[in-house]
């Protein structure tokens, strides 16, 4: 058994939000370029194997795509005024835009323009994936100013047979058990999704590497939907080692915490449950549906597996969500550290969650007289157990409750049944089950 | 599977105030002529079978009682003038009443007068079954105006060996298995209880006849108890094929929808509870107990079918409950037509409840690829299923989630999961589960 | 099946708060001549077996402790006034003090003072078990106005070798099945806690010894903890019979019922908050917890015995717990005779509880022909059973339901669903079930 997590366990390695405005510039997409670039910094930090599928390849019901990548794309005027620019924003243009140079009436550039007239500040993020198109977003109010006839656009862009790129980090634990933890690495500059789940990925990589594991932990960095699909294709033959599953998305904001269910229950769903239950932050735990992140993936019929998602922004109901209002402003240090703790607390609990049996289970144990008395009162300024904790711990220690089940019925933080834990199998009044 | 039901499909063939309207002035009783002439004219618009039972047959723990025939009722003054005349109303004359020809004191008469005190302008609903007896009743404010000393009686009525009568018919499905609805015909001029519900079950016979059935549907028009007990006796070793039964009765009032569960359970309860949710009408479900209408007997311990009652106003709770108030203007054609189509969306439901399998289960399917995308814009107009819908039926489509299991974990109506089963069918994306 | 219960049968034969002040003034500890003495009176009503465990015998993980005895204990002035002496109130020495006579320093003797600043005009009480200790209790307002520099210590008591000594008395009932009933006998004159559970076990052992038994009724009188582990270990090989345990304690104060619930959930738990939900009075059901009285030793794992807690207030949270106030005004006739009455009524639902089949489950049987319309008005000024209740019964008498089932399905008292079966079972409806 581990020793008890302190503090320090709690905080990141790194500086996250250094990492997510490290990664805030690059212009990732599905494929392509900034994708390996977000990977290549993500691999200073965690010995990350990179993968690369070649376009084409068939992967479960899809194919994976063309390589996109886009070096310029500027809308500007007859006279040569620049008004829009890749360059300042790679939001500013379509995801998956073919390439194009011309000259067009403002009714025909209309047709390519995505704005926001009620958010008429911000540029919209938007893609057309495997769809043979191009366009611009940008802000409604600059497109409203926007009244010459002419505009010269120019977009220089590949779609091209390539690869599609994602990492994968796997430490191994003492069981053959594991963890998955995912997040997605095919948003442009957008700090929240999904920046902010890189970064804690990244540091969780890093505390996870450094502690004795249990159990194992797998870690994946995937363009959304066909990242998944490709790297379940690819895993297929061993998926029934993941024993707990976390998508990470949207970690950065100043939300309550959401965390959206497995699709058939699991203990993963319990666990979360139970750290944001005694984390003294505000929380909602909502019911799984097929929408969302790559628990959609995760969570097909065929796979069905205990993946959850976690979040404190909720996807399509914050406005900073895919616009240029989710940047480096919209995440905080505060916020990054503050997830990242909880998933911390998180991992400690499922590679702590043990079942024991007490030698002999009839009545209560003497405490005193094994000196446990004295230890409670020696670990009580460490947060350990109560007394009240260990009678719980003794009394349900019957080789049916998990530690986590104990503390979910007590209703107490799990670090403290698992310090009742100690002090009973230091006392030898239990053994642990397989 | 069928196509998806349009507006008409909700509308009753027949005008159903009018056929209750038809069958107001007729008396009925557990047995006797007015069933018969009930019956007969159900028999215009459906294939009705009827049957007769003899008085004396044993059925389960009872016997068919004798027939009750009645002509005339009548008290009148001893100068003649004619105070209460079963001719104006029927429920004048207490249910099974004895013939008899007298002169009685009002002491003598009083024992044989029912009133309402509470409701002094209304005529109770009284009836006497298997009592040997005789009686009339009265508006309250008519017998405190009854001062003479002695008045004559008059009741010409038989009570002799005869038969029972009772109506049913069955149209079959494509599978064995059935759906049984049943209302009773023992009441007299009362338009809500339970005229309302031979006119719904005669128009819904109409239209289930009209329709492609998987499953069978069984309409039986007996006289409660009796009439129940004695259909259960002649059909006992056929009741496994029953796998959803309600009782339909005074679903012409303007109260809310109440549903009253089955015994022990079963996809009706969870059907129609959904229906009603997603019906936009207030509503209420109740637990089973054993007081109320057949289902009593279809729910009694050896045969513990799957059945449960349907009604607008719930028996003995509503002031117009066995009273004169029953009447033709206590029903409307706006209620009626609500309880028909709330039943036909129900009944839809069951027929078209099936299991779907994945034929790969192994994330999600691309769906642009298939023209899915186009073909839920393209039913966007006739109400079928979004794209969130179809990603419900895809993700639960693993042959352990029926279509309203489905429909209940979406929240969204059955028939947005039935159309999203019909995309998914036409893509070959699902093979219905046996 | 037994006779219906009367009013007479929930009246205590005896004058509980009588009992509860003649034991009073004993000193009684965990062990020694108080739990003599006070098993002694008992025995003048019941037929108790008193048991005596030999000092350092081993009973589970524990020993049977020394004895302690105790004559007197003073605190006087160097000038001989008496300020604290044992023979006015016996919370003044700290249980199991061992002997002292001293004169001591205020600062000494301040080590020895156990005070409650919070509540100053109260006596604490206060046990040192097993500690090589000596102490005193007084009032807080005492202490702070005993300012002399010295005072004289006189505690003249025994620890030696000796034994520890419980009672028990079992009424065998017609099948092996038994209810447990304890209540623990070490505390000093502490009216609530637990002379009122002593006072009402004894109550209740004279009403079963009276009564016909289907169960057998075991009633246990133990020093806490110790005594419930010396039991256990004495015992072990016959804990399979008993089927419902009840601890009882804390049961003659004002305060509203609290029913503690069993480790695993047991029928007691069902039967306990039934009795309570139709006694008229207030109460609080607790989820299991591994604090509190014996039902930690009788609830540990490898006994895991169905036995809840019956108090009314809970130890720890009413301000006289564990005071002088917890005296003979503290507890009333009133409360103890309710609480006499609510485990009355429990016991004999527990006795009563039965399963039945009907004879023959098809459909409502008639229950005119065989004079149950009239059987039920009969049994209407008794509180019997209503057409309702009977009609429950019949419809739930499937060999599956409990007659406590039932009761809580129709939520009505369980008195009524017996009586219901009586009148079934003299109509031969019904046949007990085994």
């Amino acid at each position: 058994m581990q020793d008890q997590p302190t503090a320090s366990d709690r905080q990141p390695a790194i500086d996250l939000h250094g990492l997510v405005s490290k990664l805030f510039p690059i212009n990732r997409s599905l494929t392509g370029s900034g994708v390996r670039e977000t990977l290549k910094i993500v691999s200073g930090h965690i010995d990350l194997a990179i993968n690369e599928v070649a376009t084409g390849t068939a992967v479960l019901d899809w194919h994976v795509p063309m390589e996109w990548n886009i070096r310029s794309g500027t809308i500007t005027t007859m006279s040569g005024r620049r008004l829009v620019d890749f360059a300042d924003n790679n939001l500013h243009v379509l995801g998956y835009s073919k390439p194009i140079k011309a000259v067009l009436s403002r009714d025909e550039l209309a047709q390519h323009v995505h704005t926001l007239p009620e958010q008429p500040d911000l540029i919209p993020y938007r893609t057309g994936y495997f769809a043979d198109n191009w366009g611009f977003c940008l802000p409604h109010n600059l497109w409203q100013s926007m009244t010459d006839d002419e505009y010269r656009v120019d977009i220089d862009s590949d779609i091209a047979p390539g690869s599609l790129t994602y990492g994968e980090l796997f430490l191994p634990g003492e069981t053959s058990h594991e963890v998955l933890l995912t997040c997605h690495v095919c948003h442009p500059s957008l700090a929240d999704d999904n920046l902010s789940g890189i970064a804690i990925a990244t540091a969780l990589a890093m505390r996870q590497a450094r502690q004795p594991r249990r159990l194992g932990y797998r870690f994946l960095f995937l363009p959304a939907t066909i990242g998944a699909i490709t790297w379940l294709q690819r895993n297929e033959s061993r998926l029934d080692t993941i024993k707990h599953g976390l998508v990470l998305t949207c970690l950065g904001d100043a939300n309550a915490f959401h965390y959206k269910q497995s699709r058939s229950g699991a203990i993963i769903d319990r666990a979360v449950e139970h750290v944001l239950r005694h984390s003294g932050r505000p929380y909602e735990v909502m019911p799984f549906n097929p929408y969302g992140y790559d628990e959609r993936q995760f969570c097909s019929p065929a796979f069905d597996l205990p993946v959850g998602c976690l979040m404190r922004g909720v996807h399509g109901t914050f406005p900073e969500y895919h616009t240029s209002a989710d940047n480096l402003d919209f995440v905080t240090s505060e916020a990054l550290g503050q997830s990242y703790a909880m998933i911390a607390t998180l991992l400690d609990l499922l590679d702590g969650d043990r079942t024991y049996r007490r030698v002999d289970g009839r009545g209560e144990p003497q405490l005193g007289r094994r000196g446990l008395y004295r230890a409670i009162a020696g670990q009580r300024e460490a947060g350990g157990a109560t007394q009240m904790d260990l009678l719980w711990f003794l009394n349900l220690a019957d080789g049916r409750h998990s530690l986590l089940d104990m503390a979910i019925r007590a209703d107490v933080p799990f670090a403290r049944l698992e310090a009742a834990a100690r002090l009973a199998l230091d006392a030898s009044l239990v053994v642990e089950c397989d």
